[in-house]
């Protein structure tokens, strides 16, 4: 029986979504709550691995399990299995019975992520690990300006990690919004799929334009250059937030 | 030379505000810091004595330095002691230098609190500390109501920790206000002070009456019971936050 699981995490303790030989994960932690509920080991598939430090509100896993069960008690019983591992970081919020055609990551056909920075001069408390302190005044009309040039079908390759294992740099950006409330600045974005670390690279360039080193209009030769040197830092994980996803 | 210092902090690794023999504390983590500062221990007196886990986003502190510094680098330098010492859960915003008549705890005129329920049926995760799990429906409009009657100038006894040393029960409530975003319920209030306990047992009496276990009008009878046990169980720390404090 395959179920959909819907997952909250504070990413800070965890060295991202995939499992790796030597350091806790968010996927590893997910599996081992998964055969402690059915007495075996399933493998889980993901719409997004998210990096070490980056959060979720509304990650996406599927799992296929030995048995049926109530879709509440999956959602329960893993949220009892994870909190008695430690795993105070991760949460189960809603659990539902899927046919088999359904994958997390193919069927997927929309995900939004928000960033967050907070523009102010003292250091984080509250929101240590939870958002990009940024100690400059951020011209958020220019960043939007900036932004609107990345909407539409491109090439990323500017805004690609050197690592990325997409087959091809080609993207539609659906949407980038800059809002400020209070201290807040939230770069929101969703589009069918990402390339490896685009969303902050292009928070880290947008971060340059706010900062006024660069002009908006250079967002242009940004694009067209294909070129990771061009465009910005890669900003922080910890400010990223993977919010949602559409099936 | 007085100092006016404002704290953030995350109260979730800490006994509170008052130094401790055994446990670390805010003041003791603070009072460090402006040793490292200034080569001395001074005295720190409070707006508000926080209990274990309860957190500030503007608690106000004064000390007595022993020489006169730019108050920029009075925040600066503390963040940093703070930072090195790894309480990450602490941060100065702002640092002024103020006359001596000024008192952190004297001279306040109000006291601003929030307390953070969150209604879902899943585990917290991201909010884990930061907030207090109700899992079932709440009424917003019925604790609103409950609310009104408590009001304005009262013998708060019922409100009341059984530790408080407070001389008089009475207490002026100027402003207690219940707000919903999506799954956070706010209640907001503020006075020129309160009793020890008396936010949280108001909030975990509002509760009550959310759940519908009891009416709003149940209120008034709790309160001219004047007796401790009339009221609702003290809600969790970890949803309360010391929002400001004005002079």
């Amino acid at each position: 029986m395959r179920y959909k699981l819907t997952l909250e995490y504070d990413g800070t303790s965890y060295a991202g979504w995939q499992i790796q030989s030597d350091r806790m994960t968010v996927q590893q932690a997910l599996e081992e709550a998964i055969e402690k509920l059915c007495g075996e080991r399933c493998a889980t598939i993901t719409a997004g691995r998210t990096d070490a430090g980056v959060h979720a509100l509304g990650q996406v896993a599927h799992a296929d399990l030995p048995r049926e069960y109530e879709p509440y008690k999956v959602m329960q019983g893993l949220n009892f299995h994870l909190l008695e591992a430690g795993h105070t970081g991760i949460a189960i919020v809603n659990a539902e019975a899927v046919p088999d055609t359904f994958n997390a990551r193919f069927s997927a056909t929309r995900r939004y992520y928000r960033y967050r920075m907070i523009a102010r001069r003292s250091r984080l408390a509250i929101d240590y690990n939870r958002a990009w302190l940024v100690v400059e005044d951020m011209d958020i009309a220019a960043m939007q300006e900036a932004a609107n040039h990345l909407l539409g079908h491109h090439d990323f390759t500017s805004f690609r990690d050197s690592e990325c294992q997409a087959k091809s740099p080609m993207r539609t950006l659906e949407s980038l919004t800059i809002t400020q409330e209070g201290a807040n600045i939230f770069v929101d974005t969703h589009s069918r799929s990402f390339l490896h670390h685009q969303v902050r690279i292009m928070v880290g360039t947008l971060a340059q334009i706010g900062k006024g080193r660069w002009k908006p209009s250079d967002m242009v030769d940004i694009l067209s250059a294909k070129n990771r040197a061009s465009a910005g830092p890669t900003a922080v994980p910890e400010g990223l937030y993977l919010v949602k996803v559409d099936y």
